[in-house]
């Protein structure tokens, strides 16, 4: 945005960012400003009225373009993947689930430059208690009630999705950010068969 | 530091950031290089060489001072903890390893103001390639080495470590940096309960 294109509306508001209402800059300006807003503060403290704040722009017309507040965090903290695509037509043979679940993170993470994002995105949670929270609520609402979907029902599904998520995660990390030697090295097959088992387990074996 | 208590030594350093060789502070400044550069690029490159051009002083004083560029690197990159000494004395009973070794580190992270130099380590080892290279040396060298001796001897407990040290990861990271509600309201017990089983079978079972 350059400064001679920036219009001020009546009554000014009190940072005057805003563009006139209706143009496709504002849309973006209110999506970057809540982006802002969700990596500093958390989904829980941010506010449709800050967000409108940064934006320079009203509440309402937050409201009128994004719904609610929740709605305006899907818009903005864009899952990089689609955690319902990518755990679609799994197999029903559960003990195939876990190595399946496993080939398709490896999948995901070895060939797309959606790695360098999620890493970006994992750096920031760790040293902004914001982006934490942004992570959780992303994580929270969009991959564990996939994962849920897919252990037993015994009423450990919400134990049994975070089990998942945990080793998932861990696995990530060891081959992706700190690198280690051999998960690093290691052919995807081999990951599938040292962790894909203990997915099945957390899904669906006797915790 | 303040500028009136530097001294010029000669031939002056490129950068004249040096104190009188002998005092605690060219220690100090040295080890405070050394954590800078081994931060920004890296154990593979940094040179003593280039810690020594950063603290101001000759590239002897510092191996003087810290021997080899990896004693330099164990006095720069204190470990919050001494794994050698979390891991000491595991039951001789394989089934009871995992589960023990997952309540350990719960005791050391729920108890201690370590989780925060540590999440601040790991948040920059996701954000900077040089502190995620220091991370993995760290972890190479002083983690990785006590859970191989926890592991079967059977060619493949560099493997077998590996893959304890993901779950172990992911593990922190869901109760303590992401925060998933299930792992952070856990009891300690509840979590040994599900994870130490994982991490038996990742010491001793079949892969």
């Amino acid at each position: 945005m350059t400064a001679s294109t920036r219009r001020r509306r009546k009554p000014p508001p009190a940072k005057p960012r805003g563009r006139r209402p209706g143009s496709n800059d504002t849309r973006d300006e209110i999506l970057a400003a809540a982006r802002e807003l969700f990596a500093e503060h958390g989904f829980e403290r941010t506010t449709i009225r800050a967000v409108a704040g940064r934006a320079g722009v009203d509440p309402a017309l937050v409201h009128h373009y994004f719904g609610t507040k929740d709605d305006l965090f899907d818009a903005a903290v864009e899952m990089p993947v689609d955690p319902h695509q990518v755990l679609a037509d799994m197999p029903s043979d559960t003990t195939r689930l876990g190595p399946e679940l496993v080939r398709r993170v490896l999948l995901l993470w070895d060939g797309t430059e959606m790695r360098e994002r999620l890493r970006g995105m994992l750096g920031s949670a760790l040293t902004h208690e914001g982006a934490a929270e942004t992570l959780r609520a992303m994580l929270t609402r969009g991959l564990l009630p996939e994962l849920r979907n897919l252990a037993v029902d015994d009423g450990r599904r919400e134990w049994r999705a975070e089990l998942v998520a945990s080793q998932m995660a861990g696995l990530i990390l060891a081959r992706y950010v700190v690198k280690f030697s051999q998960f690093a090295e290691a052919e995807p097959e081999q990951i599938v068969a040292a962790v894909g088992p203990t997915i099945t387990h957390y899904l669906t074996g006797r915790l």
